[in-house]
């Protein structure tokens, strides 16, 4: 079984930006942390990150094509508004869990909307580093299903 | 350490409720599934259900009364509409997990926002009655820190 | 052949509140209508009122598991943004119809949109006292279809 | 006792347009129907049906000339946009029953607003064929009240 | 002079919820304040508190057959949506007080809006738990107007 | 120098429909006041009244072959929606007065909006029949500018 | 008769502001205008302009005082937001007509909307200066009605 | 194969209205435009043009009862609003393809939207005249299909 | 203790305009009664009535100056629109209670809101011309706080 | 005669991605189909792919700079959001054709508007891979025009 | 050269209102501020400040008649709907910047509308007082051009 | 000193692109007269400009690595949607001027609203290329503060 977890812009810049709001652990602890949680899975882990809209859904697609057997995404703020993130997911037939590290539902009025959650299979939000983690977890019930 | 699973209205139904979305399990499996995982994690639990927006609200200052650790809720539809019960939840103190079973981002509208979660410290969606059981571990984690 | 007919906040008040709008005849009158006519179809007739959100789902619960054939349902307010009790209506499986004395599209704008209609099979609107009875007569045609 | 039974665009194609909504009896079935319910209830009955907005207006003010006793109209796809049919009917002294053969809550959001109900005495909807019948039912209480 | 004090979902936690909002008097404390000044103006005093919008009704209707003089009600929540409430206000013939303890304008903008605003004589916002106090006086002028 | 005066949908009706609004003179009146006008004026007059949207396009369209040197229009309701008439009054080259009898400023929000008038020279509201004399002394003006 | 023609911001820069829009003529022509017309009509014209919404509020009061007879208005861009001239204007019980020169329904979106013509009696829009002669002629009648 | 290319409002002034927009070309240059095209591609040609809502239905019907293979139109303004010919165009079979000879995305906001392009096959824009001799192509390659 | 009573435009109509809603006391009975009450508090009292924005900011900005313990402010129809008067307010430390005299939520929909509330510390509405002597109760019991 | 047709994000995956909607001819056909009909009509052809919004704007401007004679453009989801794209095509002198294979107003909401068409020569919408042959085909006649 | 710098409502309290957003300079430090940069730029400096609308454009127009070559304005909250001193500005030919000390952006709703700077040649925001002085800078360079 | 002038979409086209709007100098002259700046101000200047959303975000992300002391930006078309530039932004400790060449808000409604500017220090609307000019010296004054 392997799985994708993918970050969208500024999430490299975890533990540098707005602390108050993403915390204090960087980008590195965070693959740390999910490859300690795939060992503990017994799955194997890809991981990705870019700024960059284009490279998120030709790292999607790449996926399609590599048959990843379900994928963790983390659009950023490209959640509010990449619609072709959201094609590029609608395209991809495993299960797909958004993750959000901050309660968006707490924040600006632009982050209550996600266009790309109604093509995924789930969400988590609010949890913080460990809502990956959750991912995870949900993402293998998901795919054994 | 003594949580909250609290269901609004309709949970009830399970199972008998439109099956093509929330699945063919009933109310007796959940609150089955939310003991065993309960003793797996070593705390007491706590469930409840209500149609009745009063009750739940009444429900939710009784936790906060007992000293409930935290709480897991699935509004139901209530999530779309109950300032009551979100000034209920924004009363106490403790990390509260919102939980959908059904991907809302999918369906209906109305749906896709929820006046509970900004008072929320996470929420988790569209994965199943496996929902609960993360929430149940993301609440651990919340209140272990 | 049973049937339900379901009355919402307020609708106890029939001949005492604002009687421009909604006639003279009291709940009690409208009760001995129902009954007249269901005697007429020769079907059996349950009825219920309640100002509560939570006791109307109850009530409609209850038809469901009792293998009630059809419902009349008036939801007072309630039409105008109970989604819980749309989502309890969306449950039962039998005809529904719903009921407005006075014609809410003469009225506040609020009352021109019903959260509780599109799960219901017709509405009849405007036609005083008299709607239930039609909604009888459509009923038991729904019913025998 | 003389009523009018009004139908707008495209009724004329019941029967052959959209049969999985509106069914599959055709126009003169429908006429056949309401000409059987107007004798049982031992009354004139004049029909109509046109496509053009113009034709109705002009309909609608010669019924009023004829001193008509109750107009049922279904106005079609006019419902939604005809401020004009709206005006016409307003000029009418006589009870009016506005009928929907679909439920159309349950259709597209245009479909949602009715901008001849608030000048109609009632509404009739989700019914089918039987929306005239119990239409033509309501007019003779509301004529003869 | 008979005058009823209602209160709405949560108002039963002042003193304990979001004090920075609210202050630091409970419900006792005010249920106190409310009985001197009704004896100060020799007035009769009933009181009512609860979390349920259908129990709210049924109180504000047993009011009216029981001939109150006069309504103060905090709405609670409820006040951004309850039309059910609002219907039952609206049936009631006595003057009625809105009252809002803190400033609802300076809070979300769901606060903003109040449904049973236009169907009460006045509303008193922000002036703390002094705008009951205010509420009784305007209400005693107003019955004895 | 030749005139059109144009009326929509119900026009005809006036004296007839909602007396209130539109004031007790019939069409009849309004075409002797036109005529006794426009000989006041010396000048050729035409008169047209339609219920039907295209027949109203039809005569537009006619008048610019006819070369007519200014039209006055009442297109009734259809002054809020129907963009075709506007899109005949555009190809035409002459000045265009709309007038309305009522105040629509001071009815249904839906009478706020004319998307006709962006294609007039001007428009006159609200003065009874009197704006059709005004706007035939406003209209020679412009002719003659 | 006495009569009162008011105008509004920049009005008095009439022929000097955006001729393309308003003309060459100036204010001052246009005093001369109204007097000459005032002559013709035989009745006694007071003018007054002012940039001031809080002057133009003074001087509606000061004809009321006054006991003048009708009142043309042009009132500016204060059209598209002042309630505090819509009230003043309110509280005249002589007939109104609002003028605007421009035809303000081809301009931009914020001056389609008249905050005062819904308490006016009548408007004439698009017409130029010669608006000003119509609204003092419709006045006139208005007044004698 | 036998195909209907039907023309809506003001499409008859092709050449005279609005010349920077619609071009020089008049109604007859089209409909040889249209014929020497459906030579070339060895079709049946009807074709039909009509400035009221109602004979556009009637025409859509009679295609309809006709069997006609196909059908191109330019619904001009009704393009915008009229849900009865929405109706029609959905009651018929055949593949339709929607035509507008300007970009209607350059020009005004209500000229964006398309009431009748969502039960059409497919839709050409801003082409010219050349837009209806492509989708005389297009169609021929749908009905082949 | 010293504190001004300003009121915003066409408060000095008072009585003469629409009695209906705001009683047929004047202003100047309203200064009387504001006196005694002011003499029964045993406070200072000043008084300021304007109906220009700019005229009313200074006086706000005066009465910082002159370090006045509280205002009560009634700012007429510029509670709706004027931002200026809100900054003026938000620079004033001292207490501040906007009135208003009728229900403003039973009247247009532009009344419903108030853009100078948030930055006042309450408001009393639909009292009539007591609200102002309960608005000074207030402001003496939140001065003395 | 140089063209170029520029292919948007997730187009590669054509007959891949959702086949209900877009077919299961795969890119690869489409370029085949391009070249076959360039050839046919004796032009020189480009083709490009991008999921990158950037690089999209990018092969634009390298197509100004190389004076291609015209541009095919399917921008994918940008349609809906670009609008850095929108000003890239904008800088661009040559004649611009979208395309869009499916029905784009049969589906979300989000998809029925299009940025970049207002800046476009005109639009071919629901055509399947045909509407790229059609675009070339109106691309040429533009070109010569 | 001489120029005018302008400034609105409320900024006469520079430095004693708000001055966590304002800074703590008073308005004759700005006074001062702006004298010492128009002495280094060699020009002549009118000041204005006013809390009035009318004084505001009563001073933009006698800035016209006196051939000011440049504007300098901080329209305060009258930026946000004063259509009056819009319509002032866009009778002035010279250049026009618009200054705002705070970064309007970052504050409420209403304050990210500005209805005067689609008039001005252009903006300069939340750069504080410095914003003056680059204003006057861009100013000499606009007039020089 | 050092600070980065950050260029967005379609900027590299300057001179090329609607001179009407933009003026005909290129990107070559705009570089030339940003570095003759840098070297009055004698601070070092780094200028970077990409067509790329996610390279405009890598940009900031390195200026804020590299301890740039402030960057001055030009977002281009993504100034109206780029959450994702916002975020990168927002999470740069250092000064940030927004600049646009040309007035936005004279020109289409979508370039009316900034996403980026809620996230920056100040912005410089409509000043041409000298708007850049000015950005770094507002710069550098707010880097010495």
């Amino acid at each position: 079984m392997k799985i994708l977890v993918l970050n969208g812009p500024n999430l490299n810049f975890l533990g540098i930006r707005e602390k108050g709001i993403y915390g204090s652990k960087d980008y590195k602890d965070l693959l740390e942390m999910l490859q300690k949680k795939a060992d503990d899975l017994g799955i194997e882990l890809e991981t990705f990150q870019s700024n960059s809209e284009g490279e998120i859904i030709d790292r999607i697609q790449k996926a399609y094509l590599d048959k990843v057997d379900g994928i963790v995404i983390n659009p950023g703020a490209y959640t509010h508004y990449s619609y072709a993130i959201r094609d590029a997911l609608a395209s991809v037939l495993c299960p797909i869990i958004e993750v959000h590290i901050s309660n968006v539902h707490k924040r600006e009025e632009f982050r209550h909307v996600s266009v790309t959650a109604p093509v995924c299979t789930g969400q988590i939000v609010g949890l913080g580093l460990k809502g990956y983690l959750l991912a995870m977890d949900a993402l293998v019930m998901e795919i054994k299903k």
